[in-house]
């Protein structure tokens, strides 16, 4: 009698069932944004969209912020109607920290109604605020998050937007509130986040960033092009909103207080499939924005 | 009678002694390493000093970490001794993720010697390893701090190499355990420290950064060039040792033992300097590498 003829013929269709189911997917972050539903995604507002044509005929994408600096956001849609950064260029790209463009030297008349925000706008109170809390430790701040598509630290109830890759943030001089929006930075390195607080954010890169990070960096003093020659010109900045419909590109954002962002979070710091053998078991601020995609239509 | 009159003369005369002295010197970290005794800066061996010399005649330095990885160590040695990466390429260009060189599809003969490490020396037990606190929380492991020029994790019994802005990694297939050292890889964007524990950590750019941050992206899967044309030639990689004495670059990092090293990251977490006015209180792991300076003459 052989062995296997003592396993009844009913545990032997149960097993073979088992085999033959195809082993579990693996949960990637991608696949759980491909199957988020749509009401998970928020759209970026045409008003909130901010459009920099470089030469070249390549464009980076920035989504404002005027919940955190709503006067500096307000300088930058009136500085980009006026046609204000049209003709300026990116002076400065600093390894590992910065790309900063738009009037470096303070010299080009500011048209009317671009004012100095009172306070700073470098933090607002977090009353009124829904941070999607970060449940993982952070070196600068007790409490992180996300408020839309953007990282935020809170604390001593203050919030601030966070600076990360891809962060824009609006420059100053040593003298503190001495920034407009008139001239701005992405962080194209380590996020800097020691600058949190001390500078106002006023958004994020959503598309667009290796016209700012693959630049020749500067060799002048703090990575500002050392010739005129070498900066790169801006062609146009605009707000999407001021476009025509048919050419507005539009964008969405995963709610971070939506059930798939909560997922995608728990996947990505608890990563098993493909190349990973140890999940690390947490994320940190920076290396989990809320995910941003294009949309086919403007919203 | 005027009031000033009833300050003693003595009182008038300190006060005009403290209004003359000159205010303090803001103390920067750079003003930190300005007076940093020699002692407190290290050599990097040039046994550990791997320089990459792209088309363009530009070089990139890497100090490498035997401690950590030895076994990829020895076989970056004997490739590069073999003369097997010259005429190679950066392959792959990834924005705000890594910069990717060397054997990419695995097709090129290794030369004797080269070797697969087991275990795969993705971390190493701490035991005898001597790691340098950093004070302040981290997401990813509950002790870090650094190890000679390096950024380290350790947790349970066991220490590694992090994943930090210019971090160079030995690129494998999805399976484990398939890197020797043949495919390098350097970090480009925000510090992706869910790679830790998960490839094996080999080193750290100290020199020539934007030789591989300001490279076109990759337009394919991944980063990777479509196109073979775009890629960039290696010229050759040579281990300083290799080199006659006199064409040696020599480098020496600030010791993360050092009280030198101890006061610049007190003061860089606690800027009060030129710009900040609001100390972070901390710095992150990634955010604070031991400095790293050119040296006069090979140590």
């Amino acid at each position: 009698m052989r062995g296997s003829s003592r396993i009844p013929a009913a545990a032997i269709a149960a097993v073979a069932l088992v085999a033959a189911a195809p082993p579990p997917e693996p949960v990637t972050p991608r696949a759980v944004l491909a199957t988020a539903p749509a009401g998970d995604w928020a759209p970026i507002a045409p008003e909130d969209l901010l459009l920099i044509d470089l030469e070249g005929g390549v464009r980076v994408a920035i989504a404002l912020a005027p919940a955190f600096a709503p006067v500096h956001i307000a300088n930058i849609r009136t500085l980009a109607r006026a046609g204000w950064f049209d003709g300026l260029a990116i002076d400065r790209v600093d390894d590992g920290y910065v790309t900063q463009w738009g009037d470096i030297d303070g010299t080009k008349p500011l048209p009317a109604g671009v004012t100095k925000p009172a306070p700073a706008e470098y933090e607002r109170p977090d009353r009124g605020l829904a941070v999607s809390p970060l449940p993982f430790r952070d070196a600068f701040a007790l409490r992180v998050g996300y408020v839309g598509p953007f990282a935020v630290g809170a604390e001593g109830g203050q919030a601030w937007l966070a600076h990360c890759y891809g962060s824009v943030g609006s420059g100053r001089d040593g003298n503190p509130d001495t920034g407009t929006g008139a001239e701005l930075y992405a962080v194209i390195g380590h996020s800097p986040r020691q600058l949190d607080r001390n500078i106002a954010g006023v958004g994020r890169v959503v598309e667009g960033m290796p016209y700012l990070t693959a630049l020749p960096r500067g060799t002048g003093e703090m990575g500002f092009y050392a010739k005129p020659a070498e900066r790169t010109r801006i062609v146009r900045e605009v707000i999407a909103a001021d476009l025509p419909a048919a050419e507005r590109p539009a964008y969405q954002y995963l709610r971070p207080d939506s059930a798939s962002f909560a997922a995608w979070l728990r996947v990505k710091a608890n990563r098993r499939d493909d190349f990973y053998l140890r999940p690390a078991g947490a994320v940190d601020l920076c290396g989990a924005l809320p995910p941003v995609r294009r949309a086919a239509a403007a919203p």
